[in-house]
């Protein structure tokens, strides 16, 4: 079971690779190697942990085979997903003002704003060359299905990019703004994949239609899990302060519920900043307050979504138990 | 004939508002209007100029119809075009650090550097959307090819404002580097535009290589010609100072052509920003090393290719004329 996982994380490597070089040229070397410097191919640091474990090309590889499908054939779909990923990456550090992605300087801290917005530019033009050699692969219709859906998603991502930066300025958030923000940041590139996957497979529109509300429940599921980890997780296991979601400021689930309860997490919260010191306190209050139980519940409901959803795929061999397993990985993670 | 244009140039606007619809949504008004007020089509000083010529869908509808093609059928692509433009213009904004477009603030003046990066991503991802609905008015083969077209077109576009950017951190810049870089900056759009029309219109091959061939002299001849006016041009006619080029320190061909003879103007260059009292002076200079001629000779052969080209293309009917109109214009412009 080990090898059908490791076998196709090292065929998208490679197909990445080959994507990317077509960035590279005469006197293009250096905008090259920022690409292979983000997906963690090159410069300090570079290896597995800064590749990042590729979750979505796997999902999507995933379910073209247990949809009865030859995952190879999904490559191009695959690769740009991951492509899309991680342009979207190198743009929100831009956004964001983070110095450091996964231990590393981000690509904007090494070349400059200028150098990284162009870098993400052409990571995104890659994502759209790779998905359309799904034309190969597939044909036609697969591959212009599956450029559109590429790019829903990408205008979601861009739409919950907004909400996310519209928010952080005006400090007006409520419950309501919650789900389309992580619709769009998590949940949309999630179904793509799963969308992708099934339509490289040659799916009947039921299964291709079950595999996209797996995706979308696993997406919002993982991110209120994630929500929940952040505020009370362990800190040896993330590696991280467990209050640093509230010293970040983040508009995470539990955060937003505690607002919504007017209480005295609300007033805190309203008066600025959270200081390390007194992020424990806060998040025992947001606990009192009901927002863990009401972040559980939510994760809860959408991981059996999400796990409903997949039964209803009916997914087959080998890789439908990896599916399984992935999902299951996802979903009750320590880190 | 005006009449003509008239009509595509109204067509291609209501393509492109409803492109850029799809942006818009509950809670998501304000990022719409970044994309309608950097089209020109609200806010301060709306309008026709803040919209610009739109000559990237003009190029492509006249050339669609001149190779024998319904134009209508091609506005996706028109549309498509106009948005990548755009799209470069919104980050190429942030990235020179310029607070006026046309006469107006700047999208990242107004909303700030992570809302522009944001905006710029979702105009990029409407391109693409636009594009791929060529499905819809042609068959699914030109669909795939246009998009393919027009990744090529951006990932070059990529390439040229690297080397641009990277040029101008280091200074070493060399009468080589002009073409490859004027090529992704300026020519490949204006090609995938030629190419793009004549695909839709579905000619023979020989045809649309021509158009092609068109599309990329015409690209860069007209930058030739731009640098020309940047530095030599009348003020009253260019609406600027003729010496900014050269007090913006812009890396143009008689710039670079200056800096290859190693001469008094070289010596200047090497000695940090020309200021604006002594602008004249060095356009003088840049003259009498010749400069003005080498660049003319090349303005004036990559002119006779265009035509040349347009001529091998045999465009028929009234957008045949208005295309050599368009092309004469574009060439043998004042402003």
């Amino acid at each position: 079971m080990e090898d059908l996982t490791r076998t196709m994380l090292e065929a998208v490597e490679d197909a990445l690779r080959q994507v990317v070089a077509r960035a590279n040229g005469s006197s293009l070397e250096e905008m090259h190697h920022m690409l292979a410097y983000h997906l963690g191919w090159e410069g300090e640091g570079s290896g597995r942990t800064a590749r990042g474990k590729r979750v979505r090309p796997l999902l999507l590889m995933l379910v073209c085979s247990a949809a009865g499908g030859a995952w190879r054939d999904a490559l191009p779909g695959a690769a740009a997903v991951e492509l899309i990923h991680n342009f979207s990456l190198i743009h929100d550090d831009i956004q964001d003002n983070s110095p450091l992605r996964r231990g590393r300087p981000t690509v904007w801290k090494k070349w400059g704003i200028p150098q990284a917005i162009n870098a993400g530019d052409a990571m995104f033009t890659l994502a759209q060359l790779a998905v359309l050699n799904l034309e190969k692969t597939t044909n036609p219709a697969v591959a212009l299905k599956a450029a559109q859906m590429l790019n829903e998603t990408s205008l979601q991502l861009t739409q919950g990019q907004y909400l996310d930066m519209h928010y952080e300025a005006r400090g007006d958030l409520n419950l309501e703004a919650y789900w389309p923000m992580i619709s769009g940041k998590t949940a949309a590139l999630l179904t793509a994949c799963t969308h992708i996957g099934a339509l490289a497979a040659g799916a009947e529109p039921g299964i291709v239609n079950a595999y996209r509300q797996f995706g979308r429940a696993l997406g919002l599921a993982f991110q209120a899990e994630d929500d929940l980890l952040g505020m009370w997780g362990e800190p040896a296991l993330t590696g991280k302060s467990t209050e640093s979601d509230l010293v970040q400021g983040k508009k995470t689930l539990p955060v937003l519920y505690g607002l919504s309860q007017g209480g005295s997490f609300a007033r805190r919260w309203a008066k600025g900043t959270i200081r390390e010191e007194e992020a424990l306190r806060w998040a025992e209050q947001l606990t009192k307050e009901g927002a863990r139980e009401f972040t559980q519940e939510h994760a809860s409901r959408l991981t059996q979504q999400a796990l409903q959803a997949l039964d209803e795929a009916r997914p087959q061999g080998e890789a439908g138990d990896k599916l399984r397993e992935l999902a299951n990985q996802l979903l009750h993670r320590k880190t």
